[in-house]
């Protein structure tokens, strides 16, 4: 066990060359490219976990912190982190056309996104490192996870934002604290700078693409999911896994994350088979999908989607998305911002979850993978909801619809509602 | 037990006659004023709860269905209610001036409010009484709280709002797919159109103030929090409940709900002493605030303030409220909107929470009362976070302050940041 924990090593997954599981971000040899994964001693961790051990201890994502690559004495931060609820929808079941889907509800993470599982585990390894401060470039729910939990646990925090960053994403780095650098330019010009500022500076970069330890964070998604279908009191499915885990991808750490975190409960026993993986990308920003099904290297494209968290068009973890995925006997699909439109609406008026657009984007491709025959109708299926509708509501605005004006008077109300609402008692 | 719970009549708050636990909004003799406050057989409840019992359910807010007036058989809406977290926040404590501060985050809340909890009671009640459709006249966080339960539930929703209500407030409404109606006039006007339509086409009518069993579910806070302080494995403050515990007041629904619940939890036995309640006003809607201490009835008054979810100037259950806040040997005292948004920044920075304003007005409250003398430096103080920031980010604006725009490079990252920062590597 290195420092005090179970990670034994930092493995290229371009060159498969191993470091320690030290201070790294990517691979020496590969350069940007050579996303590091993080490798552990699992047969120790899985003689020494049971599940009667995990259900005695507190609902939320540090009950599988053998499996991450954290101190197992470190002061975890107080916000309670993951153990998000589950949801069986029979209505919007229906509606995508399967014989049973549920809704995992991430958007109920501490700021409101799945991005604060990776957080909470990058701000722990920027401690145990000796860092005071953490810098991110981002305007979206990395930057605010990363903000949230940096203030939570008493770091500074900097966070580098494009030119064009919307004021109302700005506002929630800015209330957390956060030290917010408008740079005169593009996302790539933020990215360059934070990269360089953290070297000068000796800020710990948060980024998932870049940072093998946070993207860890994320696998305690599937490790929820194993547990809450088929753990100690899990009834859901009838204690079965569902067959597909459908999740929404743009930078690649989240379907990544998600299948790891699956595959570690596989090989710990606690399931006996991992569920198909669909990645969803948005047709304007699908640069994955098409690495994927081209079997080539990955062509960075240019972006156009309201899905913003997934308009990605330099994914740095495609490698990992992809591996995941095909490990799972997966696939990938694509949808256009009007079936996410559509799945934002269905989901909250079917599911009673509002999700931000990336985070119903798996429940349009689940619809649409249904009519493409990729999903039986006689399957079950698991969507995570990656953030809240509140996140972007300049967004949902598109989405929701209008109200009706009525002068203030029953008669004015007679003449815009439904006839057969006019029930009179 | 009456329809398979254990409420036994509905009393009015002025009159103290008592009514049958059945369909009824307010006293048929006294009006509009006339509050009924839910009875319930506690003998019977208290002969049947253990702290195991509890201790065995599940962990959200119908692990005291008990003391809710809802049938014991209901279907319960599966959006997770309540069990939110508490944090002790011991940076924010030092600023507020106490020896702790605790932070019981409702923004976790499925729709990201407190209402939550009024709301799942409201739909529960809706069909047992045989309603297909719910109503309320708001803009805020009870209707969006309402169009979420009720499309989880499948039932319909209409929503009244004035005519100034902003887009974003309407767009969760809408999303939930509640019909929304705009009326052209003042919230008095949409308020009353609510009840008259109610009336006419039979839906069921979810204010708070005027509903009987909605408050009911707001007790479950009060609840919560005498389990997360005491309960089996409560280890929080050494097991022993805060001095003091503070909610901010509008209409006077919640602090009244969460007294309740307290109380409730000391005849169970649960807890041998009940916190004393702080009720925090804005100083631009403070009505309650002046019957409590004139001890006078209410007054009306104009509002202003920018915590739109208390800025309630004919608060409905302000007796309630009062009743209450001096059976806990309560106080109250009123907030600027300067120090709420001092609030929102402390809030944030030191105890990784992002309230609303209305959220973090107990904050505010809770300085100023040491400030005053009213708690003292060695109390232990809880404060409820009613509501999320992301709720209201164009308020939250004002108060985040700004960020700094800068070229893209390092020179110009340096002419910003603080010299202390400058740490070469």
């Amino acid at each position: 066990m290195n420092n005090n924990n179970f990670a034994t090593g930092l493995k290229c997954i371009i060159c498969d060359k191993t470091y320690p599981p030290e201070h790294l971000y990517v691979c020496p040899s590969c350069g940007i490219q050579g996303i590091l994964d993080v490798q552990y001693e699992y047969e120790k961790i899985n003689s020494l976990i049971t599940p009667e051990i995990i259900s005695s201890r507190p609902l939320n994502h540090w009950r599988y912190r053998e499996f991450l690559p954290i101190s197992q004495s470190a002061t975890l931060p107080q916000l309670h982190v993951g153990w998000t609820p589950v949801y069986d929808v029979p209505r919007l079941a229906k509606e995508v056309g399967v014989k049973k889907l549920f809704l995992k509800d991430d958007g109920r993470n501490p700021t409101n996104s799945f991005k604060d599982r990776a957080s909470a585990v990058g701000v722990l390894k920027a401690i145990e490192f000796g860092f005071d401060t953490v810098a991110a470039a981002s305007t979206g729910n990395a930057a605010s996870s990363l903000a949230g939990l940096a203030a939570s646990i008493g770091l500074q925090s900097y966070i580098f934002v494009p030119q064009r960053a919307p004021e109302p994403k700005v506002t929630q780095l800015l209330i957390f604290g956060a030290t917010v650098l408008r740079v005169k330019g593009s996302y790539e010009n933020a990215f360059d700078l934070c990269w360089e500022a953290c070297e000068k500076f000796r800020w710990y970069n948060r980024s998932s693409g870049t940072n093998p330890y946070l993207v860890e964070g994320k696998k305690t998604a599937g490790h929820e999911i194993a547990e809450q279908f088929t753990g100690t009191g899990g009834t859901l499915n009838g204690g079965k896994m569902p067959n597909w885990v459908v999740v929404s991808v743009g930078d690649g750490c989240t379907v990544g994350g998600v299948g790891k975190g699956l595959q570690e409960m596989k090989l710990a026993g606690l399931i006996d088979r991992v569920p198909r993986l669909l990645g969803v990308q948005a047709e304007g920003a699908q640069p994955i999908l098409e690495a994927f099904y081209s079997e080539t290297d990955l062509v960075p494209s240019e972006t156009n989607t309201l899905a913003d968290s997934i308009a990605v068009g330099t994914p740095r973890n495609w490698r990992r998305a992809i591996q995941q995925i095909k490990l799972s006997i997966g696939e990938m699909i694509a949808v256009s911002d009007e079936e996410i439109f559509d799945a934002m609406r269905t989901t909250a008026r079917l599911g009673g979850v509002f999700g931000e657009p990336a985070g119903v984007t798996g429940v349009a491709g689940a619809k649409k993978a249904v009519e493409r025959g990729i999903i039986k109708p006689n399957e079950t299926v698991l969507s995570v909801i990656t953030g809240n509708g509140l996140k972007d509501i300049q967004t949902a605005m598109k989405a929701a619809g209008k109200e009706m004006s009525i002068e203030p008077n029953l008669r004015s109300l007679e003449d815009v509602i439904p006839k057969q609402s006019h029930v009179v008692v």
